[in-house]
């Protein structure tokens, strides 16, 4: 079972990348499967189609994803810090990337969004579920720093999607321009949206 | 030449109904064709390439879009009232298009940049070239508020970009769950970010 375990992850893996790198639709199962060196066959032994391997790949990134969040933001520290920290995580995974690969490779789920989400139902549900678990995480520390009287917010839940959301459109912008630089004043625009004192 | 200057037309239109369908990468010259009723011919008269379609249609769309910015924020009232049009008028366009077609479409310019700015490098600058612009025109009001003592911003530059950056992920989240009342907090998002008093 060693061998047909590994064809699943090099399968994932060289899906990833292709996806990053030239989005979803333009994709092959050939090609995937050229570039994962694994035959079509190991490719229809764990995925029934193409969109069931995009979903794979999308839940193994938020994954790992969710395990980061889950670190940052219900960690010990006061709650617009551990905030900040995931902006400077993002800023620093993103930059990672950059210098790995040449080019800024922005939002997984931001790109399959935009790529996909009038296409592929299955996978527009599953992006929904995940973008609404990230405003979730980020609402409880918009509660907590608003319980402390840290910020001026009358909705968080609200305040947790306009965070999310300037994080998407930042991080696209580092994507088209191909500059992390782009997110420097993330933190800052986080704080005017949550009306820091 | 009546005919042929149709047939341009009748190319481009199609071209951006199903790229705002189904995205760019998976589409072929002859399915355009068929979609626009033309022959392949016709699209190689006027079109050296799909990337040259592609550049077509985001041109197109600009000189539309940049003629209603132009006349929202370059108006006679108040700058923060006519910053507040332009996303009214932002959601009202998302809005007609999905009564229309039952979907939100989304920013096109937003939807390719996710799609292809790792692909195509022509697209890619001529994406950014739209986003400076737009950029520069909120700034102007942005600068134009501040001078009035509306706003509270050190960088009218950086908060124009902000500005720009919400609307595209609040945008993003319209398409994603197909729902224009994504967009209903956009303002207020606005108005937190400039420092509005």
């Amino acid at each position: 079972m060693g061998r047909t375990s590994d064809a699943r992850e090099k399968v994932l893996g060289a899906a990833r990348t292709l996806i990053e790198g030239r989005g979803y639709s333009a994709l092959g199962v050939a090609e995937i499967c050229k570039a994962a060196g694994v035959p079509k066959g190991s490719f229809y032994y764990f995925f029934e189609s193409k969109e069931a391997l995009a979903l794979a790949v999308v839940d193994e990134h938020w994954a790992g994803q969710r395990r980061d969040w889950t670190r940052i933001l219900g960690g010990d520290g006061e709650p617009l810090g551990r905030l900040r920290q995931l902006f400077e995580e993002t800023e620093a995974g993103q930059r990672a990337v950059q210098q790995g690969c040449g080019t800024v490779s922005g939002c997984l789920f931001g790109n399959l969004t935009l790529e996909l989400s009038n296409q592929t139902e299955a996978v527009r549900i599953r992006l929904q579920e995940i973008f609404d678990a990230q405003v979730d995480m980020v609402e409880a520390v918009v509660a907590e720093a608003r319980d402390r009287g840290d910020i001026d917010v009358t909705d968080p839940h609200e305040a947790a999607r306009a965070v999310v959301a300037q994080l998407e459109g930042q991080v696209m912008f580092a994507k088209l321009y191909n500059s992390t630089e782009r997110l420097g004043p993330l933190w800052q625009n986080c704080l005017a949206l949550l009306g820091a004192h």
